[in-house]
This record gives C-alpha cells, sequence and structure tokens, in this order.
C-alpha cells in the first residue's frame, strides 16, 4: 500500500508535513509514503526529524500551484507541480491516494478530470466532520464542491455519506437525515421538497427525515445531506466557533473537538480513488490524520463498495 | 399610540404575556395596549399581576390558532381567533402595531394579505437578531419566510434590512454584506452570484461585499443577507448553541446573548404596518422587548421610510 502526500500545500508546508509524516510512520503497520516536493528541502528536514529513510521515497517537483492561482489553467501549465505530479502518481497506480492541503479547486478539478467519477454518480462530493454534543461523529455532505445541487445529486451524497459513515466512522446503520427548515415532509425550499421522496425510497440508506439547523449538532443523524452553499455556511460557522471559544477563553471537550485542524481532511466522494483535501491551515497532527484516513479508505475497500452501490 | 398583543399565542400564554405587558407598562412612556384573548381569563390574571387597569384595554376573543393549524385555512375559519382580530384592529387602523407569538404561517399570510406588502416589494421578509463578538448587534435576513429567492428578492432584503440597521439598532450607515461561499466576487451559487451585482449597485445601502460562514459573527458586516432556507438554518443552527452551552455549563457575556428567548421577536419587514412574530418560548422579557420594539418602530416611523425607499 502506497500513500502519496503533497509536501508542498497548506499554509505550513513542508516542515509540518513532515512532523506528520514522521508520526505516521511511528504508528503501527503504516504504509509506504510517496512525498512529492522540493528534493532538497525535504531531504534536509526529513533527516533532521529523523523520519526513517526505508519507509518513504521522494518524488521530486520543482513548481508549486499557489492557493489564489486558477485550479484549471494551473494544472494545465504546472505539469511538474506536486499537485499535478500527485494526480499523475494516482491515475497510473503508482500510489493508492493522493492528499493535499493545497489548492482546493485544483484538488477537486484534478478529481474529476484526473480520476474521474465513478461510473453512475453525477457530481462527486465534499462531506466534513461534524462534533455530536452526545460525544458522537456525523457527516455533512456537500460542504462547497456543489454549491448549486439538483435532488438526485442529493440523493447520491446519501448513498456516498451513508458508506462513508459505515466503513469509515464505523456506524452500522447510519441514519441520514436531509438538512432542512422544518420538521415534516413538504416543508423546505423546492430542492428540499424535491429530494425528501427519494431519500424516503432510496433502498441504500436509513433515511430518517428533515433535521433543522438545531439539531444538527444533537446527533438526530449521522449523515446531514445539504447542497454546498448550505453546508459551506455551515461548516465554516461551525469552523469559526473554536476561535470564539478561544477568545472567550471557554475550554470543554466538547468544543475543543471543533478544532478542525485536528481532523484528517476532507475525502472527496464518488472518485475513483482516494484523494483526500487538507484544510490549508493543517499541521502535523491534521497530515497524520489525513495519512490515516487514507490508509483506512484503501483497507476498507471504501471506494469498491462505492462503485458497486451504483453499479446499474 | 396603541400597540395590539394576542395574549393567547406563544407557550407560556397567557400568564408569561400579562407578566411581560406589567413590565412593559413600567417602562417610561409606555404606548396604551390593546390585549386580545380570553377576557375572563385576562381580567383575572391582569388583577393577579395588579397590572393598573387604566393602561390596557382587553378586546375579547373566543377562538385561538394552534401552533400546527393550516394557516390560511385557520385565519379563514377562525374569525374570532386571536390573530384573525389583531389583523382586523391594525388594518382598521383601531391599533398601530401587532404582535403575536402564535401560529406562524397565520401570522405571515395575515401581514401578506390583511395588511399587505409596501407597494413596490416583491417579498416581505422576516430577520433575526445576530450577536457578533465584540458585542456589537447584527441582522441577518431572510430566515426562513421566503425558502426560494430571486437576485431581486435579496436586493430587497438589504435595503429594507438597512433601514432597519439604521433606525432600530442605530447603526448610522450599516454594513451590508452577502452570506456567501468564497470572499471574491463571483463566488457562490447561481443565486448569490446574481445578487452580488445588483447589490453593488443599490444605492440605497453600503454593500461591504461576500461574508463567509466564519465571519458571520465576527462583525464583517451589520446586515447579513441571505434566503430563508439558509438563514433559517443559520438562525436554528445559532439558537441551539445557548443550549449546548447550558448544557455544557459554559457561561459567557457573549454566549448568554444566544438565549434567542430575550429578543423582542422578529418583525415582518416589507408590509405596511409593523407586524412582530414572537417566538414560541418567549416569556416575560420578550414580550416586553416586542412591546419595546413595535413602540420603536412607530415612533421611528420605520415604515414611512421603508415605503418612500421604494416608491418608483
Amino acid at each position: 500500500m502506497n500513500i502519496a502526500l503533497d509536501m508542498m500545500g497548506g499554509d505550513f508546508a513542508p516542515e509540518e508535513l513532515v512532523k506528520g509524516v514522521r508520526d505516521y510512520l511511528s504508528e503501527k503497520n503504516p504504509a509506504q509514503v510517496s512525498l512529492i516536493g522540493d528534493e532538497p528541502q525535504l531531504k534536509k528536514l526529513l533527516t533532521q526529524y529523523q523520519v526513517p529513510v526505508n519507509a518513504y521515497r521522494i518524488i521530486a517537483s520543482t513548481e508549486v500551484i499557489g492557493m489564489q492561482e486558477h485550479p484549471l489553467r494551473a494544472l494545465k501549465e504546472k505539469p511538474n507541480s506536486s499537485i499535478a505530479i500527485g494526480f499523475g502518481l494516482l491515475a497510473s497506480g503508482k500510489t493508492d491516494a493522493f492528499i493535499s492541503a493545497g489548492n482546493t479547486g485544483a484538488m477537486l478539478i484534478g478529481s474529476l478530470y484526473t480520476i474521474k467519477p465513478i461510473e453512475g454518480i453525477q457530481r462527486p462530493t465534499i462531506g466534513t466532520i461534524v462534533p455530536m454534543e452526545n460525544g458522537s461523529t456525523g457527516l455533512l455532505l456537500d460542504v462547497g464542491a456543489n454549491a448549486d445541487c439538483k435532488a438526485e445529486h442529493l440523493n447520491q451524497f446519501a448513498t456516498l455519506g451513508s458508506l462513508y459513515a459505515q466503513h469509515i466512522l464505523g456506524i452500522e446503520i447510519p441514519r441520514v437525515g436531509l438538512v432542512n427548515i422544518g420538521e415534516e415532509e413538504g416543508k423546505g425550499n423546492v430542492l428540499a421538497q424535491a429530494t425528501y421522496p427519494l431519500l424516503k425510497a432510496n433502498p441504500d440508506i436509513h433515511f430518517i427525515g428533515n433535521v433543522e439547523g438545531r439539531d444538527i449538532f444533537l446527533d438526530h443523524a449521522d449523515v446531514l445531506v445539504c447542497e454546498g452553499f448550505t453546508g459551506n455556511v455551515i461548516l465554516k460557522l461551525a469552523e469559526s466557533l473554536h476561535g470564539i471559544m478561544e477568545r472567550q477563553n471557554v475550554h470543554t471537550e466538547y468544543f475543543d473537538r471543533f478544532n478542525f485542524e485536528d481532523y484528517g481532511g476532507t475525502p472527496v466522494l464518488g472518485v475513483n480513488k482516494p484523494v483526500i483535501i487538507g484544510h490549508g491551515i493543517s499541521r502535523a497532527k491534521a497530515y497524520k490524520n489525513m495519512l490515516l484516513l487514507a490508509q483506512k479508505m484503501i483497507s476498507t475497500q471504501l471506494l469498491a463498495k462505492m462503485a458497486s452501490a451504483f453499479k446499474a
């Protein structure tokens, strides 16, 4: 098993990535890692942090796609960038998963055009972990890849999210809820009204109905489905709570879980191979967690399970 | 100046309303109040709470519209309900404002069909107060009256919200932000993309650009504009934080402001007369605040200012 990591992406690259790799490699049975980046710089840091030489290989890249660059253009014009190389490795089977905290748009474009959607999936999606008040963990999706959606897209997100919750979050029968502005069927905007009956009829999920804003953190559902506009607003609002808590000097076990720095990034769900997009602010712990998540996505054969769910 | 109050609406009617009325009447220069409800019950409570007899008049109602009733049907079939009577008083000029914490749908329907939109306004809207981390107070709208919107609706919400922030919240030049999922112009879903240029060109507002989920509580804008689906999810999520804080035993001055029980309800903006919809869980303090808000809406002539902004 091999996982490729873009060592040049994210605000604290490459040092925090090197530390994350070191920490990951000290876990039980790590995969082999391919570290894509500036070779001299990486060699120096890997030596400095005493990362065992036989556990990784360096794939030299000579370009970097900046956070503000136009994704499609940058991918075309920078074939030697760490992101372009990573997608090349993944597409050709030289690695089994690719992780980057670099330009999110380029990661999405690469996933869609180089790795491609699983057959039958109209819109791959990205989700986020939701820390529930009772200690459990849910999944909210889409959180921004698809700002405008049709009901069928949301229905597919539900299936993808449900499989993710089952195999990665370890929830046997995930409860799927539709994010909505009323409790009963028939409530909501046109999209939510059209989505409800599809979710109700979807044989691959356990649909429990609508979930209102007030119930998102209260563990009413394990998988929360919405279009990427509302999902992104919820995600970023939730992220902001951690900073507010810090500044208010509030520390509780629950609100510490709103430190999204700790999470292992967000996988692109619905494409043919494991791709994980990290948050720009990721530090060592987040990179270690992203590597662990990639390993779990590979070992559980999550993507084969998704493909078989969408087989005609 | 006269304000009519539906004494039968809300989870704690009529006792908490009587207490709220008593507290309001002990403020400086209160308006006269018309209390609509079950006369014997009200008389008993008003005596019990020693509300001065010359400060109010009772308007007897014999029916109540339940929280779960179909709004349009209930308004038609129950002309002697407190809500129907309230709208009748307001429409005929026998009161200057109407407040109810009863059936929200009936309150919206009554506003639209009995009081009617201000000429030129396509969609009246409801907003909510947003407690900012720095102590200031913003306004988010729409929060659920309009689940599906066009760009022009959002543009009108911006003008209405801006006038409200100016005259009721006392913000001289309110900064108007578009709730969105990216910082730059051109980001967002189709609606947000279409709304941005309208807000930019709107001469009646001070538009400052997009506001992301992470910045909603950080006082980037005084008036936050979005369609009612996203707005309702944000509102209810924010409301839920207060309960979570209580259960986590977290008490800070800031998060105490998330106790939406304290606020004075949400006015219906864009109709011809002051209508305020209270939260079902309102208690005495909220009713007192709703009465104060109604008084301020009347004394600042907010609605005349709104009408003149939309005059062709």
